[in-house]
């Protein structure tokens, strides 16, 4: 397809259950111009994140349904090819939501300006972006780990999983992840860090969790709900902390599954609590400065799983939701040329 | 039987389901002696609560099992009829733990004098004892009512949730009960003001509980899990609290059934959490005082359903768990003689 062309996959049809890629369609429509006040960016990367499946649903959720026929929402990492905003200059780079297509144009408000001197401007969909912050501020303000006790995080080898776990070690705390590999568990433990990791897969999860919480589990940040949550608490100690970040487990179910029994929180005391990054807003201020001080003290480590081409989203996303990317999911829809 | 026998309801076998009176044995034994330092109790009331259930069972729940054989265990409110110990006399009233019999000998460590010229000293069992200390710490420290907001509690004519309900209104809460009969709703909420009660065995929970919550829940009071928690999860409002005080539809069930899907809890950024009262005991000052002064001012009501009667003790602890009690159930076991 033309570069001279926007390239933009647009959601065609609610997905039942799991999503296909003929949920989706791939068109080309002329390049927009920018308004008074208004940029077109040309997209680098786009973030997928599980969440998005619910914004291909219209039942309620905690996010808005993208309509039929539109471009599908997402995070973006762009360049500004030209502007009619008195802030931003062709040439920078901004983090902004200008979704599944190759440009965009925006009035700015949401737009952030990237510095590509100091980390991969990929780094802004990821670690130092929601992905990160999710893990940041549901780890330390719902979980409140103490140094000695034991965190598990679930999907321990995706984009919030693995800084949970780097957060919780820093934190003086012994790290358990769960994840869908040998070798993602491999890299858990001997690139990130932790101290254990199960393979969901192979393992039986309750007797697993218990060899790896020897001291059982303190705090449980959940991705996935279901049989993870299920098994989790069955260890849990006395106080216990669960921050609920996600439900991938059902986001493809047309019907919601029940959820666990909940006798172990009345007979531990402990708590579960729903967590959403956007709360947390006003205090983004507070992780980024401590994770560009962890990630200069070369404390945290960072994989993205980059997948090139706008018209590989799709397929990209149900493996996203099947666990089948290793590290934080991007879709490389353009040339990174940095000016330097 | 006997006036000079001890009368004692032992337990015969483990409840499987629902507990039937062939589980409990009722004997008669000899009046112990006090030993050294000890006392002698003459039992006036025992209290039937809920979580005894878990008491006849072994698998893991929140109280120890009660072994075959021995005598169930329970509160009591009892007078003093010998004592070897320097701080009790004879006919003094005291709380204590005593269990289903009509004497008991304690080493004095856990009892507890009562005023009678205060209060009717079965309260101490009810509305200024467990219970009533379950519904002020679980409302007010977990679930943190603010004036104006919403609060729906379950078993709402019962010892804990009628003093919910009636806290809620002392903060300036609207409080919704749910409840098993008609009479009782009448009860909720001409007697205990109330703002409104729903019938959950004649009304469609989760559309009642629309209509009897316009701004949507603000904090539930768990006592039952299952359906009613299901139907609550439908109507939470962002950042309800949901403190879990127990699991009575559950109770009875050989394999813990599945609990509610958690998607609320996310979308909301709710929290359920679970309660025992016995982590309050070292505030329990601040209990007295509030309610005390509640009592004094009548904005408390507080109703018993007095059974006679150590050997009905097995039939209203059935029907407990069945609903069929309307108010704190007690069972009179001895009479009530005061020295006034």
């Amino acid at each position: 397809m033309s570069k001279l062309m926007n390239q933009q996959i647009l959601l065609k049809s609610r997905p039942v259950g799991e999503p296909t890629e003929s949920d989706f369609a791939l068109v080309e429509t002329a390049i927009p111009e920018p308004g008074e006040a208004e940029v077109l960016n040309r997209t680098i990367y786009l973030s997928l994140d599980p969440y998005m499946r619910g914004r291909m649903s219209d039942r309620e959720s905690y996010v808005a349904p993208v309509e039929l026929g539109e471009v599908m929402g997402g995070s973006t990492v762009s360049q500004v090819v030209k502007s009619n905003h008195p802030q931003f200059s062709e040439g920078e780079f901004v983090l902004g939501y200008d979704g599944w297509q190759s440009y965009g144009v925006t009035n700015g408000e949401n737009l952030r300006k990237l510095d590509p001197t100091q980390l991969p401007i990929s780094y802004a969909l990821g670690i130092t972006g929601m992905p990160g912050m999710t893990a940041y501020f549901s780890l330390l303000d719902i979980g409140k780990p103490k140094a000695g006790e034991t965190v598990v995080v679930s999907a321990a080898s995706g984009a919030v999983g693995a800084v949970v776990g780097q957060i919780a070690k820093i934190k003086g705390c012994r790290a358990v992840g769960i994840a869908g590999s040998d070798e993602k568990c491999d890299y858990v433990v001997k690139e990130l860090g932790f101290d254990a990791c199960i393979n969901r897969k192979t393992q039986d999860l309750s007797s697993a969790l218990k060899a790896a919480c020897p001291n059982g589990i303190d705090v449980y940040v959940d991705h996935t709900a279901g049989a993870i949550l299920e098994a989790v608490l069955q260890h849990i100690n006395l106080g216990a902390r669960i921050p609920l970040v996600g439900l991938i487990s059902q986001y493809n179910a047309e019907r919601l599954p029940p959820g666990p029994n909940l006798m172990p929180l009345l007979v531990k005391r402990a708590l579960i609590k729903g967590f959403l990054v956007g709360d947390y807003q006003e205090r983004r201020a507070e992780f980024i400065s401590d994770m560009s001080q962890w990630l200069q003290a070369d404390k945290l480590k960072y994989k993205e799983d980059v997948v090139k081409g706008l018209k590989n989203a799709p397929h990209a996303f149900i493996g996203l939701l099947q666990g089948e990317n290793f590290g934080k999911l991007v879709i490389q829809v353009g040339d990174h040329s940095t000016k330097d």
